[in-house]
């Protein structure tokens, strides 16, 4: 190991807001090549293209965050929401991504590892286009516990299986442990533009983080299953007690990744069901619709407010 | 737990290769909602829709398992490569699924998560359709160690990042370990197969499972890395003395799942670089195409050579 890499923490100096690139191999390189965005440094002029990004929404599915862009051009009044934004990442079915004015929408699929494929080349992408006081939105779909179908979650904390806000790594085939600490003031500020708005309820709760959608969220529904229900209420009511009100797949690499490379970041989730009374989704397509639509309205709400106070 | 559960090994009675679902829950339910296929068995025929299916073949890349369908389609004399299957998922984008004969092209996202969330509901769906006799074969891209890029690995057994043939899962909470034995007899069919086609090199070897693309894959070009380029070449020569000759994110949920449900499965992954000479693709874009044709040859020519011989 080489010294001089031990304040893997640091990341929270405020006062410039750079990206923190914590590779000292990158400077070395003659050309990056962004693989999965299908970019590169020598092939695309990274300042000119993104030097003016602020916010960089991310999500799951990538015509979720393809209709996002739609949504933001027509509420910042940088375009028509029924416009075509091309995927600048065509080239590539890895991930989407789009942009109207400062702001950035990226596609990450699921699970922690393909969100740390893309926030590591975002990551760089930010760095080589030399942007500041860049705020990341991960905008999702969850699980809720002890919530009413439809409600948002801002997550004060996202941990793990065990509830233990960390994610833990394995580099040169040794586990790493990093912190998933978020940041309480910008959960703070989302939470006021939720009551502001008063259109659906919003909460600030933990996030727990599973590497599996059914036995890693003891769901009774998939093709294995070696527990009973009575199990299943017995570890979702241990989360609840721990303050998790909801599960998703992504969330400890996205704050940690936030952590270490020093971007101000948050997660606003909506609940599709509530996981102590069922497992699968019955609600409405319609339903279903109207929900997922609010993280994007929080969050565009959210932005809004911060251009028009600059 | 409930009792009789402990025979997670069990899977291998080929006598009659059904697919085994271990889950009772799943008897009860009135119905069974496949969400991330965007199928279910209430609102879909499921055994006349996929009945008649012997083999299924997964990839990280939507795109590329169109383009699979279509090369099969040709290969099997059941339809023209020009034309355009229906992606039977439409309808959600977390998953493309296409379908021509007895062979079913599915596509699985990046990572662990993803796959294993496509494995549970391939698993179920295969189970409510009353398929038997079924061979998964996953077709993918991967870093090569100590091989000429554009060789294929058939996989003798996928191992962790520590070496070890096992997927680590966290259930209720708590640690499970799961084999990610595969089948020697397939594997050595496709080798066999490669052989007879003689039109690029194909090794059986050790296929290393990592949850992270950059870090996790000992690579010196991601937004952090806290190695040196010593560490990262003792590493993978580690690597390469435990019978490792390729990395990739997907296959010990691939193994592991194929192994609990009863499924014959093998793994075919071309190597795009050789990880001992650099991290980054270099090869151009039409070099790189040719190499992700070859799994699908390989595996295409198996296939037909199955069919014929029935």
């Amino acid at each position: 190991m080489t010294p001089g890499f031990n304040d893997e923490q640091r990341g929270g100096d405020k006062s410039l807001n750079p990206i923190y690139i914590k590779n000292p191999h990158l400077d070395l390189m003659k050309e990056d090549i962004l693989y999965h965005f299908n970019l590169g440094t020598a092939t695309h002029d990274l300042p000119a293209m993104f030097g003016d990004v602020k916010f960089v929404c991310v999500g799951g599915s990538p015509s979720r965050m393809k209709s996002f862009i739609q949504f933001i051009a027509g509420e910042l009044n940088l375009g028509n929401p029924t416009d075509e934004y091309p995927n600048i990442c065509a080239g590539t079915d890895r991930f989407s991504m789009f942009k109207v004015g400062p702001v950035l929408s990226i596609s990450h699929g699921m699970g922690v590892p393909s969100i740390s494929i893309m926030l590591h080349e975002l990551i760089k992408l930010l760095h080589h286009a030399r942007c500041i006081d860049v705020t990341v939105l991960r905008i999702g779909t969850s699980g809720g516990i002890g919530l009413k179908p439809g409600t948002v979650v801002i997550t004060r904390q996202s941990v793990d299986a065990s509830f233990v806000p960390q994610l833990e790594q394995i580099i040169l085939g040794k586990k790493v442990l990093r912190s998933t600490e978020l940041d309480d003031t910008l959960a703070e500020e989302l939470l006021q533009c939720s009551k502001q708005l008063n259109d659906f309820e919003t909460v600030i709760g933990n996030t727990m983080c599973t590497l599996d959608f059914y036995e890693g969220q003891a769901r009774l529904d998939g093709a294995f299953c070696s527990y009973t229900e009575a199990d299943k209420q017995g570890y979702l009511t241990e989360a609840y007690q721990a303050g998790v009100r909801n599960i998703e797949m992504e969330s400890t690499a996205f704050a940690a990744m936030c952590k270490l490379s020093g971007l101000q970041g948050a997660i606003v989730c909506v609940t599709l069901l509530d996981r102590l009374e069922g497992d699968q989704l019955t609600s409405s397509h319609d339903q279903l619709h109207d929900y997922q639509l609010r993280p994007q309205i929080l969050v565009g709400t959210y932005i809004k407010k911060k251009l028009n106070a600059v």
